[in-house]
C-alpha cells in the first residue's frame, strides 16, 4: 500500500439537504477527528470498533464552540474504500456549517482532496483497476437506467475481466511461440508457430471487433445524444420539446456548474439520453432560427448527433426550411412535420424530396399525436433489435474504445506480417504491444500523468 | 411513542455527487433492507448490532440484478434521529441509481417522506420541541456564520430553556394565587396576591420585551437582508456588486428550485447576511433604471430592507438620478457616491439634501476605495455595538415572534387589569393564556395543522 497524507472533502452535491458529508481518508484521520469530535460518553474513535456509528458534537478545540451535531462513521483500513482509514462526519446538510466543518478538519492536518482523489487512492491501493475507477463516475454521471447499468457491470469488473482474458490469451501464446522457438528441433515447429499465431491473432482480433461493435451504442448510452431542434418560428419547436421532458421524465435541468450560456436539458426516449441542447433559445425565444447564420449555431449543429427539424403541416414551405435542410446535410435527421390537427397546406411530397432518406413523421403535438412514432424513430436509428441486453458487456468510454482500436490495428498488423511471411519476432513485437495497449485500459503501467488526468475530471469529495 | 408506518427519502441534496444517501425510517426499515440487501457474508440487518455499518450490493429481488454498490448504516431506535429504527444507504452518489433505489425501496412497502417527515417524528416522539425542530431548518438553511450560531444555539435547546423557565414562573404564580384564594382565612391575602401578580407579570413581560429586541437582528440574520441596487446605466452597479460579491464570499448563486425571474445573490458583510435582489438584471443589461417603473422592480423595491443607491460623481445629477431618491422614500437607503478616481462634477450639497439623513459614502470601486466604508455603514445600521455575542438567545423565527409579542401583549392586558382593579380571576386567565401561548412556540399542544405547515417547509429527506 502507498503511504499518504490525509485528505478531506464534502463529499455530497452542494446544496440544502438534509444530511451533509464530511469524508476524511488517511493514516491521521482518527488523530483529527479525536481533536474535534466529543461524544456524550467521552469515546475516542481511535478506540472504538470499525464500522461504527457515533453520535456527538463538532467541537473547535480552539474557542471550544460547538460547530455542529453530527453522526461520526469510523471505519478502519484496509476494509474501505480506499483502503485507508476513512472517517465520514454525517452532519445536518447547511452550507454554512458544512464548509466550516472542512475548514475546521482542514486547520487539524488534513488537506483538501482534489476531484477523485479518493477513488484514485483505491486504484492506487490496488482495490479497483482503472476502468473499475472510471465507471464509479459513468455511475454518478449516467442519465438513464441503462447508462446506469452500463456503468455498473463496468464497475463490477465486467470489462476488466474480458480484458484481462484476452490479454492472458496472448501472454499464453507468446510463451508458447518462446517455447517452440527455443526447442527449434522439432521438425515443423515454424509452420505450427505460424499456425498457431495466425489463429489466436484472429480470435483476439474478432473479439476486439465485437467489443467495439457496442462502442457507438456504449457511448451514447454513456454521454446521451446532442439533440437540437431547429425550424422557423411558431412551427412547434417549444411544444415538441415540452412533449419530450413531459412525456419522459426530465432528468436533468440546468445543471449547476455548466456553463449558462448553452442549457442542456435530459430526457431518457426509451432509454435512450437525449441532451437537448440549447433549449433556452427554444424557450425562452423561439429565436434558433434567427441565430442559425450565427457562428456559434452553426457549431452546435456541426456537434449534434440528432437533429430534429420541424416543419409547419399548416404552411407552405418557405426559403428558411430548405435553408434548414441545406445546413444539416449529412447529419442524422429526423423530419417532423407538426400541425396536423390544421388542415394540410404543406407539399408533403416536396419534404420527402428534401428529406431524401430521412424519416419523416408526422405529428399534432397540440393534440398529443405521433409522439409514439417519433420516439420509436430515435430509438431504432440508434439502436437495433433489443437493447436491454443486461449481461452484455459495452465499451462506453472513449479512452477505452481509442486503445481497443489501436490494440486492433496492432493485431492487424501483426496478422498482415505473418501472411506475407515477415519473421516471427517481429510479429511478436506486435503481439507484445497489443498486450501492452490492452493494458492501458485496466490501468496496467500506465503513466502518472494519464492517471491524473482521468481522476480529475471526477466530482469533488469522490 | 407513535406508531407510525415506514418512511424513505434521498436525503443529500439532488445533483450529482460522490455520495447520495436513501434514509429509512419507522418499524419496518429493517425488514426493507433485508429483502433487497446483500452482503458478502449474507449478514442480515436485522441481526447485526446497532450503529454498525455494513458493505454489499443493492439487489432488485424481483429480478435479481445489482442496482448498486452501497454501504448500510443500521441505527435501531429509540437512539436514533426520529427515536424509531433507522436505516441509511450510502450510495454513489448518481441521480438515476439513487432514485432507483428510492423506487426499490418504496415498491418493498415504504412509503415517500414528505418533506421535513423526519425531523417531525424526532419531535412527535419528543426526542426535540417544536422550536427545536424549527431550528434545525434554520441550521440547513443559514447563511453565514452569525445566523449558524443563532440556529445551533436554538437547536440545542437555548430558547427552550428560556420559555421554559417562564412558564414555570407564570405556573408557580398561578399556583400560587389558587392557594391564597383557597386560604382567604390569612388577613392581608388579597394584596399579597395583588402584589405578587403584578411582580411576577411585570417580571415577565420584561424577559418578553429583551428577547423581541433580539428579534429583528435575528430576522436578518436568519433571513438575510433583502438588498437591491439602484441607479441610472453606467454608475457601476455591476461593479458594485462585484466589489460586495468578490470582497465578501458569495454564498449561494442561482439556488436550484428558486423563481428563474428574480435571481438572488447572498454575501455576507461582516456577518450580515445581504440577499442581493435581481442581481441578473444588474448583471447582464444595467437596465433596472428602465424597469424601474414596471410594476415588478416596485415590488421589489418596497419588499427590500436595504437599498443602496448610486450615483455618479463624474457627472450632474440627473431627472432620472432625483426619481430614483423620490421612489425609495422613507426606505432604508444607503447613497453611493461613485467614480471618485473622476473629477467630481456633481452637486455634493444638493447630493446631501436628497439624502436627508441617509448615509452618503464616496467610493471608487475601480481603484477600490470606499468599501470599507460601506461596509461599515450596512453593518451599524442594523447591528449596534459587537455582534459576536455568542452566548446571546435570539429569536429570530417569524412564528415564535408573533407569538412573544402576543404573550407580551396578555401580559400587558394582565398588568393594565391588575392596576385598575379587575377581579384576580380574571387576571388568571389573562396569566393562563400567556403560559399557553408560550408553551406553542415549543410545540406544547399546538394544532395538527400547524404541524404540519410547519414541517412542510422543510426540504425533502429531513
Amino acid at each position: 500500500m502507498y503511504e499518504f497524507d490525509t485528505i478531506a472533502a464534502i463529499s455530497t452535491p452542494m446544496g440544502e439537504g438534509a444530511i451533509a458529508i464530511v469524508r476524511l481518508s488517511g493514516e491521521e484521520a482518527f488523530r483529527i477527528i479525536d481533536e474535534i469530535f466529543v461524544t456524550p460518553s467521552s469515546k475516542k474513535m481511535k478506540d472504538v470498533a470499525s464500522h461504527t456509528i457515533h453520535y456527538g458534537h463538532i467541537v473547535d478545540p480552539k474557542t471550544d464552540k460547538i460547530i455542529e451535531e453530527v453522526m461520526v462513521s469510523v471505519m478502519r483500513g484496509p476494509k474501505t474504500f480506499t483502503r485507508e482509514d476513512v472517517v465520514e462526519i454525517n452532519c445536518h446538510g447547511g452550507l454554512v456549517s458544512v464548509n466550516k466543518l472542512l475548514q475546521l478538519v482542514m486547520s487539524r492536518g488534513a488537506r483538501l482532496a482534489e476531484p477523485g482523489e479518493f477513488t484514485k487512492r483505491a486504484f492506487l491501493n490496488g482495490r479497483i483497476d482503472l476502468s473499475q475507477a472510471e465507471a464509479v463516475m459513468d455511475l454518478i454521471r449516467a442519465k438513464t437506467d441503462r447508462a446506469m447499468n452500463v456503468a455498473l457491470g463496468q464497475m463490477e469488473g465486467r470489462l476488466s475481466k474480458l480484458i484481462q482474458k484476452l490479454r492472458q490469451e496472448i501472454l499464453e501464446t507468446l510463451a508458447h511461440v518462446e517455447v517452440n522457438i527455443d526447442y527449434p528441433e522439432y521438425d515443423d515447429v515454424e509452420e505450427m508457430t505460424h499456425q498457431l499465431l495466425l489463429e489466436k491473432s484472429t480470435y483476439v482480433k474478432e473479439e476486439l471487433e465485437k467489443l467495439l461493435q457496442t462502442s457507438q451504442q456504449g457511448k451514447i448510452l454513456r454521454e446521451g445524444l446532442s439533440t437540437v431542434i431547429i425550424g422557423r418560428p411558431n412551427v412547434g419547436k417549444s411544444s415538441l420539446l415540452n412533449s419530450l421532458v413531459h412525456e419522459n421524465k426530465a432528468i436533468v435541468t440546468d445543471i449547476p456548474g455548466t456553463t449558462r450560456d448553452v442549457i442542456e436539458e435530459y430526457v431518457s426516449v426509451r432509454g435512450v439520453p437525449l441532451r437537448l441542447v440549447d433549449t433556452a433559445g427554444i424557450r425562452e425565444t423561439e429565436d434558433i432560427v434567427e441565430r442559425i447564420g450565427v457562428e456559434r449555431s452553426r457549431e452546435v449543429l456541426k456537434k449534434a448527433d440528432l437533429i430534429l427539424l420541424v416543419l409547419n403541416n399548416n404552411d407552405d414551405l418557405t426559403m428558411e426550411d430548405k435553408q434548414l435542410f441545406e445546413a444539416v446535410k449529412g447529419m442524422d435527421v429526423i423530419v417532423i412535420v407538426n400541425k396536423t390537427d390544421l388542415p394540410t397546406k404543406i407539399d408533403i411530397g416536396q419534404v420527402k424530396e428534401l428529406a431524401n432518406h430521412h424519416t419523416v413523421i408526422s405529428t399534432s403535438l397540440k393534440e398529443e399525436q405521433g409522439i409514439d412514432e417519433l420516439e420509436e424513430a430515435i430509438s431504432s436509428m440508434f439502436f437495433q433489435g433489443d437493447l436491454e441486453a443486461g449481461d452484455m458487456t459495452y465499451v462506453s468510454n472513449s479512452r477505452h474504445i481509442g486503445l481497443i482500436t489501436q490494440a486492433q490495428q496492432a493485431l492487424e498488423d501483426a496478422i498482415v506480417g505473418m501472411e506475407s511471411g515477415v519473421p516471427i519476432d517481429i510479429v511478436q513485437i506486435d503481439l507484445t504491444r497489443t498486450w501492452e495497449i490492452l493494458g492501458e485500459i485496466i490501468g496496467d503501467a500506465v503513466h502518472e500523468s494519464l492517471i491524473d488526468q482521468l481522476f480529475s475530471q471526477f466530482c469533488l469529495g469522490k
